[in-house]
């Protein structure tokens, strides 16, 4: 059972930070401090840690964050109050409203409020429709974002490989489709996208170069599933009861890991793979957003 | 060889037409006269060809339109400008700029400076996020749009079906892949983007229940790439020397219909099959331009 096969993304996540933290300091040096704002709405514990970790990242890299907390039970209009007055703020360059909100609020209305130009998620529709479209200039989401620089990082062969995504989600398993099809030299793929109604799901796996497992379905890619040396990039997390942790449950991947690692070409372990990534995009994309909007000519 | 496995276009369209034409004389009756603006920039012959047909079926169906032809030199800014007059105009409810457009303007830049809500080519990248997103009340493409009512009208299983596009184009390949993979009765299909640099294509249109052909070349589709029993709908309109022919060529569509015919469970004829379904979605979406802009509520 080789270890080599890891695709360490705290490793590539410290690269591109390391990329991203000489930008900072060149812009920096040209008069500007990128800033980026993060809006939470109520107390999920989730979202308390995600923000968290981000705004330390935002620190260590020298770009200026700060959080706005809003009440649980913050009207609809409040919140796009807010977010219109952070998007006239020339100081904040990206804004960033974690999600889940509580329901009474408007998701689609809130991504789609965010001034396209500060979407550092990439949620809002113009973002989405320029990723589609093969436009450059817009921002990409994070997560499939970070697994589409994990296969270049890694090496993994993209142009011409058949890839099949689990999961059609509109954070992860669309997006990501729409990265790795476009007409470019770093995609050129294949891509299946399969779902809860796709009917040979075990097939489709079995004849892909690379699989991106985004289903929310713990362990769901097993050995039998993954056509030996494809690689294996893992987005689940899923919450496992177990009686023997200190919470009364674990966090496990999207993919059966001890499993799938002896036959995989290459895998993401989890944790320590994708989700690095993640806060690693975010931070490149409020890096160019401050790019963007100060015309800096920093690259 | 039965002739009984056609999907008729014509008159699926006409059904269409028969739909929106209703629609029509109830925005009437509540005092909103449905109206579309055609932009043509040049003398390029199809496109007087397209643009012309146009013309004709809005105003068979009640719609008031009107085409403003600019010379093939206008300079980019004054096409910009003429399109934020019809953006601020409340008497047009659709405008539409014909591709294709000369060298020196920038089509990106033209298709995003058409308002959103009077973009019933659905080329607008807020409208391509919509529809990637799964939202409604975007304009969807009027090809791919027609391709998914003529599976629908044809009674073609969608919902978990496999589907193999030829063409990542950003007209019809794309958006195609869009529309059938959303999480939906009308749709929930397994979509697989096949484009130039893939490997296997013969083997995944073997695979496809439904084979939507947009690849631009001239009857690529051969019987022993389709599965006996499939549905495969031809996008393509390509010319072909004919020195029999009294212009010199022929219009061939991306299949081999005379070869493919016989073994698929239904096909599209081409001519006769997709491109009558354009036009029919072109003016469904200016009729719902002109209902969402004016609040008639008209369903």
């Amino acid at each position: 059972m080789p270890a080599d096969n890891l695709i360490d993304g705290r490793a590539i996540a410290r690269e591109v930070h390391a990329e991203t933290e000489s930008r900072v300091a060149t812009l920096k040096s040209a008069g500007v401090e990128p800033g980026l704002v993060f809006v939470r709405v109520g107390e999920d514990s989730a979202s308390k840690v995600y923000v968290g970790m981000k705004e330390r990242t935002a620190a260590k890299l020298g770009i200026r964050s700060e959080t706005t907390v809003l009440p649980e039970d913050t009207p609809e209009a409040e919140l796009l109050k807010l977010l219109a007055k952070l998007n006239a703020d020339s100081s904040v360059h990206g804004v960033l409203v974690q999600a889940p909100l509580p329901r009474h609020i408007d998701e689609t209305k809130v991504f789609s409020t965010v001034s396209p130009s500060k979407d550092v998620d990439g949620f809002h529709p113009v973002n989405v429709g320029r990723l589609m479209l093969g436009e450059s200039g817009g921002f990409v989401p994070c997560t499939p974002g970070g697994v589409h620089e994990l296969l270049i990082r890694s090496g993994t062969p993209i142009d011409g490989a058949e890839v099949v995504i689990l999961g059609r989600g509109n954070i992860v398993g669309k997006p990501m489709a729409a990265i790795l099809c476009q007409k470019s030299g770093r995609a050129n793929a294949t891509v299946t996208l399969c779902h809860s109604r796709t009917r040979n799901v075990v097939e489709h796996c079995r004849r892909a170069d690379i699989v991106v497992a985004a289903i929310g379905k713990a362990e769901f890619v097993k050995a039998d599933m993954v056509k030996p040396g494809a690689t294996v990039i893992d987005v689940g997390v899923n919450r496992v009861d177990d009686p023997a942790a200190e919470k009364g449950y674990r966090l496990v991947g999207d993919v059966d890991f001890t499993a799938v690692q002896p036959i995989a070409g290459k895998i993401t372990p989890n944790p320590g793979g994708v989700g690095p990534m993640t806060i690693a995009m975010l931070m490149r994309n409020t890096v160019r957003a401050a790019v963007q909007q100060t015309g800096s000519g920093v690259q």
